[in-house]
């Protein structure tokens, strides 16, 4: 189904509301209504079974108000900027590459503002609304900014990206997961974006949900302990060379991928699979998948080598859900040196190494009577010293000038000797590198609802997975009678009790009874007749193809249970 | 345990951090660690299966950036404010209800700003600092500011409940209930608060999240069905009479709650017994439980009815985790008010009622000869014209000027004859009433661990019920020999693929293994040990008493998945 049907029912059904509708509305800001955010929830769940429980990563929850220090550091504060431009007439605001690409058909995402400025000026393009003359480039800072308290007015921003609560507490981190790499911790939550005039829906939104993870790895080994098990899995690429190229995107198995250098390591790689098999198993047909490497000009501030999971929609082309960006060291990196705090991690050598080391031998013979009682202090300081830097002033100067507390001592070559001595280094200090999966969650779940919606005759269905469902179950008497009523009242506060958000519903023909539960994905209906009466029986109605199969009520709830956990098949119902 | 080792321990272990720890923090902000954002997530997720499972209501998620309009219309922009004072020596700043307790003793929270400066003057109370004169008292808004957009530059503010944004979309949730009352619609998500200076860690921070239920109701029936099976329940009670009066807290049942008028109704007593619930399910024993009516002075500017649930803590006394307070008409009337939305609902009379109504009959014979061609219109304007109006200008007047298009027309009370029918009316237009129960999931977190954490000699345990625990099961091989650490990462990788969050140690002596699962609460352990590889057996240790049973492997999996869903316990658990 196309977009707007799509949006109109996920409207009227509860999905999807525009915000402060009563005053007027606020563009970027979307409402989750009573059946969209039990999806959202759904898919969260869902993230959080594969990254936490299965990957075995662990959650974290950090503040959406951030300091100025802390984006000073990650570079938001300088680099997180929109190309802005006024109108010196009409004094509206636009997006300088928004603007030349609608005038010009170019796409000039990424270039510098000087850049931009010119093409406005040499292509003379005006203010789209009155045509007026365009001002000068200039960044605006997309973060919505705050301050915090009531005294000393400390500036704060809401965080533009949940990854930054994830870096600045990494010393705690590493701690927790005892100094070793690699290691994943996720975040999901909120972060905001201050578009100046978004107007693509749940598309471009200024507040949004993100579940990202950042795992932090050894930058000299970025292969994955699992990778065989993914080795054979096909992807679809499209490298930026092919794109520079105008080139079809690449068919290839993640081995091939890693093999031929599209994809820097088997860490991105792996993440690579892990968001392509998520929006499977979110209902989301490969062929509507794919991944494209950014290009360099539209690369963030922070990121070695990202690629973006794209998915087709009729309305917007393909878009991006997903990003999965290797950030190197950038991040860790930059908040040591804000933060004046050691980042970085000991990785242990596999093998001790043994390095040979040149080491001052002074000659005490002759510093003792040199030096008197000073000799002590001097050969403390002594020890300390960069012989290299000794070396070059005994050769350069012939001798060295060692200060201690303001006093000068001068060194001659022949108070000491060099010797080699062998010293025992267990391993290093680096800064580990980041693989990072970025989820749009509210993109996915547009996702979710575009290729979930299908229009089979009459019949519109939201054909989502069973344990997506906000819905579980919906149970209907097929008349209005009391036994049929109260059986079906029973049932469902039974199923509420094991767990599943199950309806009643009597009000109209069974028919539109089901057609309304169809359009809100409901995976199956109950439906109690004149017969359950009789043989304690009732049917159980599928979704998708509308079959039915007559079950006992005593072997109703497990029934149910399995086939919304999927370890039943509905075909495998015993009757 | 007392809250300076409770709080030790949730930092050392990865509960609970302060925030941007490496830019020297900031107060009222605080960063859950990886066990601390699993502990609070199974909280939320309890909380939605009470709420949204069993009692059947609807979650919806609100932007947490809202326009200034919405919130003048909830009186925050005018009435979320703390009394300020500042120092006019130093320029400090304090709320300076908090001043006058310090310096006083007495609890002056709630008073008006006058009463306070006069407090501070007569009192001669100065700055805490330096001594220093203290300026009059002023409302400090304790909203977060923002500005949204590029253009125009339109005020936001961080919202300061998740209350607000269920009532703005009432009109669609009214609609998506098919407009009968009573329904609940909840809110789970951050709010945000711009404390002046909090220095109370986790219980008065500046980012907070809330789960919140807003229960629309008939204000002419505030029964609750299911009233009879709370019924019998024990509630702690404080009402503000007794608080006033010096005295004791009362322990009632929710029946005679009721009945004796100290809870104003059934659907706010249920909701009490529902708190009470929820905390005794999270492991906190209802003797440090209590529900402490608010006093009049204390009351928001929007409750009609408000009672705290408080947990003892042996640091800051009883404190509030939840309020339940009965929000009557105050918010829809306001948002209807300010937006001109009419957020009425149509309540249908259980009988229509049959209403008489005077109403006017023209003499058409006079009517045509008079007005010609005008006729039609003057009678269609007729209709509308409100009766007793009409009859007071006949008495007073002798006439009434009907004015239609600026044409008037003088009707003398020969024209007219008056004559009584009667009407069915089926129903009214009402603003429904509102119950909002409203969780502060740090506080209740915090209240989890202050009273889960125990010490059995030598040994700390954090006593978590098995739901809760951030971890489910660890997995120890007994000592470090291939074959046993092979099998035990396999079961690892088994439990997690069952959705069991499990977790495999080697380091250290068994009995410090078994020691930090303790003190994290990990419910269950798992020992491998020779006898393991001789007969496919292992122990399963139970973390509260140390007691230790040997299943067979196969049967292990389905064991732990029921002790742990609580429907096994592990004392049946057949050898």
């Amino acid at each position: 189904m196309k977009n707007e049907e799509v949006m109109k029912i996920a409207k009227k059904r509860g999905f999807l509301w525009s915000s402060f509708e009563i005053y007027s509305g606020v563009a970027g800001f979307i409402d989750y209504g009573p059946l969209g955010a039990i999806l959202k929830d759904n898919i969260m769940k869902k993230w959080r079974e594969c990254f936490i429980v299965r990957e075995g990563f662990y959650e974290i929850e950090s503040p959406t108000i951030m300091p100025e220090e802390a984006l000073k550091a990650s570079g938001h504060v300088d680099h997180f900027n929109d190309p802005l431009t006024e109108c010196k007439n009409c004094l509206d605001v636009y997006r300088a590459d928004h603007i030349i690409k609608e005038a010009t058909g170019d796409d000039v995402e990424g270039l510098k503002n000087d850049k931009l400025s010119a093409i406005l000026s040499e292509q003379q393009i005006g203010c789209p609304r009155c045509g007026g003359h365009l001002t000068h480039v200039w960044g605006y800072n997309l973060m919505f900014q705050t301050l915090i308290g009531a005294k000393g007015k400390k500036t704060g921003y809401m965080r533009p990206e949940t990854a930054q609560g994830i870096f600045i507490p990494f010393k705690r981190l590493l701690r927790f997961f005892r100094g070793k790499l690699p290691f994943g911790v996720v975040q999901l939550g909120k972060a905001y974006r201050n578009e100046i005039s978004p107007r693509q829906g749940v598309i471009r939104l200024r507040e949004f949900t993100q579940a990202e993870a950042e795992i932090f790895i050894d930058p000299k080994d970025k292969t994955h302990p699992r990778f065989k098990e993914v080795a054979k899995k096909m992807l679809t690429l499209f490298p930026s060379k092919m794109q520079e190229s105008n080139k079809e995107p690449l068919e290839l198995t993640a081995r091939e991928a890693v093999d031929q250098g599209i994809i820097n390591s088997e860490m991105l790689t792996y993440q690579l699979f892990l968001a392509n098999q998520f929006l499977e198993d979110l209902g989301i047909p490969r062929k509507f998948i794919r991944f494209r490497q950014h290009l360099s000009t539209e690369m963030a501030h922070y990121a070695m080598d990202c690629w973006d999971l794209e998915v087709y929609t009729d309305h917007y082309g393909w878009i991006e859900v997903i990003g999965i960006a290797d950030r190197a060291d950038f991040d860790l990196k930059s908040h040591s040196k804000y933060s004046k705090e050691d980042l970085r991690v000991f990785i242990e050598y596999p093998d001790p190494k043994i390095v040979t080391k040149l080491m001052v031998k002074p000659d005490m013979k002759k510093f003792g009577p040199l030096f008197k009682g000073e000799a002590p202090k001097i050969l403390k300081t002594l020890k300390n010293v960069n012989i290299s830097l000794l070396n070059q002033a005994f050769q350069k100067e012939g001798y060295f000038r060692l200060e201690i507390d303001g006093d000068v001592y001068e060194l001659t070559p022949d108070l000491v000797d060099f010797q080699e001595v062998k010293e025992t280094v267990r391993g290093e200090k680096i800064f580990p590198h980041v693989i990072e999966p970025s989820y749009g969650i509210d993109r996915i779940l547009y996702s979710v609802l575009l290729h979930g919606f299908t229009q089979d005759g009459a019949r519109t269905i939201l054909q989502l997975p069973a344990d997506l469902a906000p819905i579980g179950v919906c149970v209907f008497p097929l008349v209005n009678k009391k036994e049929l009523s109260e059986l079906a009242l029973k049932i469902q506060n039974d199923l509420r009790e094991r767990n599943i958000i199950t309806e009643y519903d009597i009000s109209g023909t069974i028919g539109r009874r089901y057609a309304r539960s169809d359009e809100i994905g409901v995976p199956f209906a109950i439906t109690i007749d004149h017969q359950t009466l009789d043989d304690n029986t009732l049917t159980i109605r599928k979704r998708d193809d509308q079959k039915q199969v007559r079950v006992a009520l005593s072997d109703l709830y497990i029934t149910l249970e399995k086939i919304l956990k999927g370890v039943l098949k509905f075909e495998d119902i015993k009757i």
